[in-house]
């Protein structure tokens, strides 16, 4: 529980033994953050023991714990990601690429993840490939499998390729050789990872996030024009769209609220008067430059709302005449069961309310979104490569709508 | 991981919710020390919790949880306890009581345990009744169990009786009732409970520890007549049979070393040399007291005689002019499969060594133990009713040799 | 030690009694930053207590130190800021106003400062001004002195005045008045709190620091012309001078470093590929957008320029064609003795090297400073009004240039 | 703050540099126990260190702090050691020997303390000797100096002798000498030290505690006889004095309260109930073996009688038929001011109530004190050598009644 420098001193670090390894970082949102559901997840079978990482969401968790409790099967967490191995615990009398094909044909929904044996590490990406995977090398030869292509550049690993959807790949000794124990299919990329979640230094899909964003916001310049003073971010969501907005319309960019970077972190519950303090502290408005102005806040996307309600309310009080918001994404009106920590479809303020709507709950001048069509014009690839569910509606793989990722905490 | 008072603060007490609990304290003094081991160890099965807390030692927990394996169950600890909870839940599907008959029929060894589930509670003494397990009242009706009775003392609740070997108690809501799943046996009490590991202030197997082990010091004077200036135990071992031995003989009873109560506890891996130095400060001699006297030691047993051959010396260096030491027990030659943390018989001294032998090798002028037929009158009970077999090697359930309790972390 | 919220709990916030109170942030770069030294500094004299938090530097503490040594008094700190409380004490006889006028005649050196008894508060600002302090007014009625005035927004005061270099206030139950024990004099404001120091979100010496850095930014643009595809801040330093030479050129302003601000700190001394390894994780390069390109870098300054060096190097490797850099003030050529943390003029680069030797060691293919006309040009205030010392050497106040600050520590 | 292996770690010691070093350890009842008021204190003047460490305490601080705030002096703690470092910087012009000289002059009360600079090492005792200070030669040859003897024991040094009443010993680099700085006088050792203070395993004013303990036992049989079944101690007050009564009166020696070393200790102020609870955690009678018995307790002192009522309940509970108390000195009627960390005189027990009210107010069948003679008798020294204050309200030396320990704090 901490951020990783925290967690993992030079120290212990150095005093890791063994040529393979496996870690998890997650950023947890919701109740179920404790310490039993950390990841990996690791347990002892037969004198070995097996650990999986995983990122990503299964949908049909839910029906295979249950049919596993069934035949006796006891659970140590609340996590979707235990019933794997369970899974591959059963199947493993018959070596490890059946197990590997019989546990994974069984299981739906989202699914990159690294799994390790003693002396072996598996890759897996699951068909529609929600959720990005790549492969890269170290400059002493070794493999390595990150999620995002910053990763690589950190510890200055080539980038070699993605994982592709369906793939296994299997690391055992100085050896690496992949299977595609799936049919193929098409895949569903999360578009979600390009508006929002993933990092703008990364590769995702093949397409850099910085870019992208910034063309979203070129093309919402495009779909949404705007009489202002000048365009800001609220740092740091926004910042790159901001940038293709500003450039695009010629309206100025600038800074409007500034981030404090000591704000620290409680670890106990604050209360809600010290939150509310804390979120003034992390970003203050600038005053003296407000005053009187016309503002164009840029946002990636709008969730709750909440924060953004805030947002406007702090501008108006520094004195901004007009505040308006573009928003470089379209509503997001459906839930996510494939990993986004969305909230249940029904606290989307864009499922309960027309945009309309939603510029007066925010207290805005006018509001605009970017339409479905700009959004993938701005990644540059072809629509039916997506999962766009949490704009449409469309889910590629039927989730079990009854599931909430709290469910099985009951 | 820690002492009671400082995992549990008034403040986390006071949180917990609901009128059932089960709690558990164990002094490991091996690597195998860690907080996955911590008990009462909690599964989750079919939206319920299961948990467990157990004092003893199953003898085929290896053979079980193989079993269990080939069927592909995972586990989270190398406790021999978690096979029990893999059991409860394979059976769980026949009903509580099916499921324990089923359950415990095959396990083989020493457990007093209790099982939780979120509305019941379950006590288990095994068939031989190794280790004890009292019931208790408390002044608001509610029930308790504990190993000793001098927990009972502490929340005034009122001794019951003991839990019968062989017994199943299950308490569900207002009513406990009492179950018998075993054919009728032999119960072999664990001895070593009274010469060592239980509570003075405790009646075990309904005999007063303090009592017993007074008369186990005062059938010594009888058995090994010593010429000396005084009688004193090392604090706080042999307290009680030193007090036995001096009324008994008439030889004054002194403190000749003095337990220093504030040494702390350093959390990280201490060098050898702070060990050392730790043991100083705990237990100093009186150097002025002790110069030029005749003194006899009384122990309550000798397992590696590594800390004895250390007393001696420290004795010898603030001056003493003899130092004899007696034994409340018979050498203890053979392993104990039932719980009792003694390391393996190759590291027992009197597996190797003779009762001179064991003299010389802690350096003193004479050694004498306690005989078997000694120990069990001090306890005023038959001798076929308990377990010898750390004395006479008999094991009442055959252990699998081959096994030691390090074994399932290989 | 620590961040604020870390050390200030709101049960400490709320635990805290009384009707004034005084606090101090320092950010310490060097050795002798410990707990001993952390401010409020308290002392307590004829059953009264007195603090004092100083922000700035003494000149003459070490003459004044040696004086009161000779005189007995013993000191608990290195820090400058303990012959304050000495003084204070030696000269309380004479009433609260004399001792300080007696006090701080004989100090010389920049200090804006707070001091509090039991039930008085006294803000004291140099003759110089050298440091900002300015007054505001929370909506209880209550009054606050605080060096910046973004520290008034985020606890909603209304900011009332600068409190003018030499002024003392004084802060009694509900009155508040002011003496000005020193004959007039003309200000010294250091403009580096203008370049570097302040929050962009405050008003300093009556000027908006983000207009102002904004400013120079445009003006640098008018001095040095640069051919490039971008102009880039390493965040945050330089942010506001991007935008400005973005506006002023016409070149698009990007971001092309990814700040994260998961970075975590470590409190033991990290290792040097640690401290390293932790640089590259804060700031990486988006390599994909980098490559090919020419870039201009805005810095704010450059102090021992091993930070450019090693962003420039950073840079390079991510595929960037040319690296330009652009800093919104003159060489910082010379010490502070005023309370800037700067090294000794030795360790400044721009002591030892002219402007196209600091493009090599950098690795630039060019490197343009903003004039010092340009830099006071930008704040729109007169030259004389100023203290330049570190880009003229030039000291309003004679410093004692033997002193440094860990000069107390021998 | 905390047990020393808590606070020194092996890591820290080994860290230490230099070839000398002092150290205090406090034992702190009341509210003044702050890092704040921790020991060794320490002070810069002229560029060196100066630093105390003080066992007993001045009568006169109060006058002399004043004396010194009047001349400009301020503190930084409350505790009464703070003026030898004031007067020593004061005068320290003079050379070391006169300083010394100088300032112990004007000191009233009782001192054992150490002091350092950075070469030097001094050793003082007051003229009365109240304390205990004792030198001792290391195996390397370098000299240790303590206040009780055990301390030369764990660090295996030899015992050399008691440093003198009025002795001044000072050690730089080889050499140690010696100087007598105040005119010869009578000295007053505290007689509590023998009673309850120093460690059984100490030989106090040329005198073993346990020895002198155990002859106060024995004179305390003679002087009240008593019909029970057994005589004990609550370990560990009263030990050795229990072993004496019961030698010199035949009745036997037993241990009715168990003692348990796993207690734990919170570092939050504990409920009142929580403190209740460990008290019986901490000791609990042996319920089985006092019930129906006639039970006489040792105990050392009396001061306020809420332990001793406490504990009479406890073994009332458990069964005991009949309750005598027995107590190693006379009745405790006199507050000290010295340094034996006593309640004022209106707390003490025995200032307000008879013998026989004490006994009714502890729930007794009956009380007997040790004679004064009998206490002076069994030390075997004479009687004038002693402060007996606490118990005959003689004063060796004029305190200031009007101060208590508290009083700086105000």
């Amino acid at each position: 529980m901490g951020l990783v420098p925290e967690v993992f001193s030079e120290e212990i670090l150095q005093g890791l033994k063994g040529h393979i390894s496996i870690g998890h970082v997650r950023y947890s949102t919701t109740g179920a953050s404790n310490v039993i559901n950390t990841q990996p997840l690791m347990v002892m079978h037969k004198g070995t023991t097996l650990a999986v990482a995983h990122n990503g969401n299964l949908v049909n968790s839910i029906q295979l714990r249950s049919r596993l409790e069934e035949q006796g099967s006891i659970f140590q967490t609340t996590m979707d990601s235990e019933v794997i191995l369970h899974l591959m615990a059963k199947a493993s009398q018959f070596g490890l690429e059946k197990a590997l094909t019989e546990t994974f044909s069984s299981l739906k929904g989202a699914y990159s993840l690294l799994m390790m044996t003693q002396d072996t590490m598996i890759a897996v990406r699951d068909p529609d490939g929600f959720r990005p995977l790549c492969l890269g090398k170290l400059n002493n030869g070794g493999w390595v499998v990150a999620s995002e292509t910053c990763a690589l550049d950190l510890i200055e690993a080539d980038y070699v390729r993605e994982i592709e959807p369906g793939e296994v790949l299997i690391f055992h000794k100085d050896k690496m050789h992949s299977i595609f124990p799936w049919p193929g299919q098409d895949s569903h990329f999360c578009i979600f990872e390009q508006v929002y979640f993933a990092r703008p230094d990364s590769d995702i899909f093949g397409i850099n996030v910085y870019k992208s964003r910034k063309r979203m916001g070129e093309i919402l310049a495009r779909e949404a024009h705007i009489d202002a003073d000048f365009v800001m971010p609220f740092p740091d969501s926004g910042n790159y769209a901001a940038i293709g907005y500003s450039q695009a319309s010629g309206i100025p960019l600038e800074m409007g609220v500034i981030r404090n970077h000591y704000v620290g972190r409680t670890f106990i519950q604050p209360t809600q008067s010290m939150r509310d303090f804390n979120v003034k502290v992390k970003l203050n408005p600038v005053r003296s430059f407000l005053k009187g102005k016309r503002v164009i806040i840029v946002e990636d996307s709008i969730i709750r709302g909440t924060t953004g309600k805030s947002r406007v309310r702090a501008l108006r009080k520094a004195g901004a005449k007009e505040v308006h918001m573009v928003v470089s994404c379209p509503p997001t009106r459906h839930a996510c069961y494939y990993g986004i920590d969305f909230p249940s479809s029904t606290q989307l303020i864009a499922n309960k309310k027309e945009v309309e709507e939603i510029a007066g709950y925010l207290g805005l001048d006018s509001l605009h979104y970017l339409s479905l069509e700009g959004l993938v014009e701005a990644t540059g690839m072809e629509k039916k490569g997506f999962c766009l569910a949490c704009f449409d509606g469309i889910y590629p793989v039927e989730p079990d709508k009854s599931f909430h990722k709290d469910a099985l905490e009951g």
